[in-house]
């Protein structure tokens, strides 16, 4: 249900919640600021992540170097396709926050591993979900097996630690720590999606698939926050909040996804109309119509409990819709983005030094650009 | 073929090449010193693992809690058995050599940070390999499926390298920068073991596949010592010379285990005579008599490219005998056990401190306590 924020496809504008009619230039979360962020960002970590996968022995670094879109899977160079970079962009806004260009410029090695283990993660989410399709190419285990991935997945996560271990700023330690604390969180947060997805439609709780979310999605995006916050030397106050901001947009962004999971143009997500629900996820607008106490919403249980057939999927969504699904997910990503805000106001009080941050949590849930 | 040191399989005295006639109690390799130095270990290690396992999420803890032998599927405590320690007792004993009971003390959450790695490679290896069996007891994944097995493997990473993060001790960073190149070596050698039993018979070297097991069993012994090293505040010789002793134990262990697979009494292996040929697997005596150019050898290859007939065991054990498998990897494990002594009185040239990483070394390849 979660997804690859890496993903280069496009949301709807009219349907986010946080769209409004004011000029875009004028606003700090205008897509160009963003975009020059994130090319930014992946101008300072490819050649740290570069570095790192090349020091891999051949077969790890061939796996690693075909996810990363750098190379095909007979080993011939490929043209990148690495992602948007927006988990090392958030690392490095949050350090210039608060620390400015300095601290920055120190964040660029953590800004890798934080890159390094959220592809550890696809990696092996990829395998246990069977997804055959990341990043427009075959996933690395339907190239390379399931252990090459599982391995080559292993071995990026030990990879990220290293960077951290090796790097002599007085925040790494620190960071290493939230960093492992944060690949548990994932861990747990992608059992619990698992698990729900075996699960009939009504035996789960919004509660628990908003934790889960937070868990899956939210919990990256505070982290990265939180060590850029921990390279700009900030106190525990400020750290914690922009963790706080990171989880809330990144449960914005969740939200997001999953209405233009079920409401989105094929043509702009790239993803066949109708999926995830053909494929009966219980993505949080379904969860919520699930568990509405609607008729609608008993209708779509009853609905989620058969197989899929073909001629359903129109009328599911529309019962999603009419259990209040698409509402209620709309108002939540609006909910958090608030809370985002309020976060990043709390740790960095002027709005120039907030630009970048706010920047990239209005892109990440925007994403109509 | 490659086999966990933890399992409380017992090795035949009389095919060992480190054993001799000299009276055991007056040895520095007696049993009785190796066995108290692993409850030592385990008793210093346990509460650190128990307690970082106790602050996994739910599900995470409960799979890592059942793999440790510390309770039942069902949740309900278990009596233990989760392995000898022989990793974390390798740590101490390094430590002790090199800087005393001081420098033991302080590198009690490294040795526990070596156990989390070994225990995160033994659930996903188990995984990859399908292995059903695991210290007596039906492996993880196929008590809390593949998913389960490969997440809570990455969680125990994650919290080894926590562990280190958080550590205080100068060595600290240094340690955990081997532990996490550690990782990536195992990662490389169990991908090309996997590799290797998917090739045919003739296409496997003697040197790839001692490389291979160098990878997969030497790596993370030596990685044990050259921690403990670093501890006691060791220089780069020395933590080197440590290594070098780990991982030649490592592969003497190897060497012998795989004997023991081939020639071991089955009422003391626990395992069934002849299931390493039955599953054809490649090990190290295997490929030295499948590569010695003898006629035996072109038997042998002939013989493995074809699927397991019951009858043909005994003969296949045999050949591989004849055609010098045996005498080959017993000759090996001796060349290794010497250099593993050269390398310890290199870095220790005092007996008595070096005791304790010679009778751990003696232990893992005599196996007969």
């Amino acid at each position: 249900m979660t997804e690859s924020m890496t993903e280069p496809k496009t949301g709807l504008t009219a349907q986010c919640p946080t769209e409004t009619s004011a000029e875009p230039e004028q606003r700090p979360g205008d897509g160009h600021e963003a975009t020059m962020l994130l090319e930014r960002a992946r101008a300072a970590v490819d050649p740290v992540l570069r570095a790192a996968i090349g020091s891999l022995p051949a077969s790890m670094r061939r796996i690693a170097l075909y996810h990363f879109g750098w190379e095909h899977a007979d080993g011939t160079p490929a043209g990148g396709g690495s992602g948007k970079a927006i988990r090392p962009a958030l690392v490095l806004a949050a350090a210039s926050a608060l620390g400015g260009p300095t601290a920055r410029a120190t964040a660029v090695r953590a800004a890798a591993a934080v890159e390094l283990v959220h592809n550890f993660t696809l990696l092996h989410d990829d395998v246990m979900d069977r997804d055959a399709t990341r990043r427009h190419r075959p996933t690395a285990w339907t190239v390379f097996g399931d252990a090459g991935a599982i391995l080559a997945g292993d071995a990026l996560q030990a990879l990220a630690l290293r960077l951290l271990a090796e790097d002599p700023h007085p925040a790494a330690p620190a960071a290493a720590a939230r960093l492992a604390d944060c690949v548990v969180e994932l861990c747990e947060g992608q059992h619990a999606d698992t698990a729900m997805e075996r699960r009939g439609p009504g035996e789960v709780t919004l509660a628990e698939t908003l934790a889960m979310a937070e868990s899956k999605t939210g919990a990256l995006l505070g982290c990265a926050c939180a060590i850029g916050a921990l390279y700009a030397g900030a106190g525990d106050a400020d750290v914690e909040a922009l963790d706080a901001f990171g989880r809330a947009a990144g449960l914005a962004f969740q939200l997001i996804d999953d209405v233009i999971g079920i409401w989105g143009d094929p043509l702009r997500t790239g993803k066949p109309a109708g999926a995830d629900l053909a494929a009966r996820k219980k993505s949080l607008p379904v969860v919520a119509a699930l568990t509405s106490g609607t008729p609608a919403g008993a209708e779509l249980a009853a609905l989620y409990a058969t197989p899929h057939q073909k001629e359903d999927l129109e009328h599911i969504t529309l019962i999603v819709e009419r259990a209040g699904g698409r509402d209620w997910a709309q108002a939540q990503a609006a909910d958090r983005m608030a809370r985002a805000m309020q976060e990043v106001a709390r740790a960095v009080p002027d709005p120039e030094a907030a630009g970048g941050l706010l920047a990239l949590a209005e892109f990440v849930t925007r994403r109509n650009t």
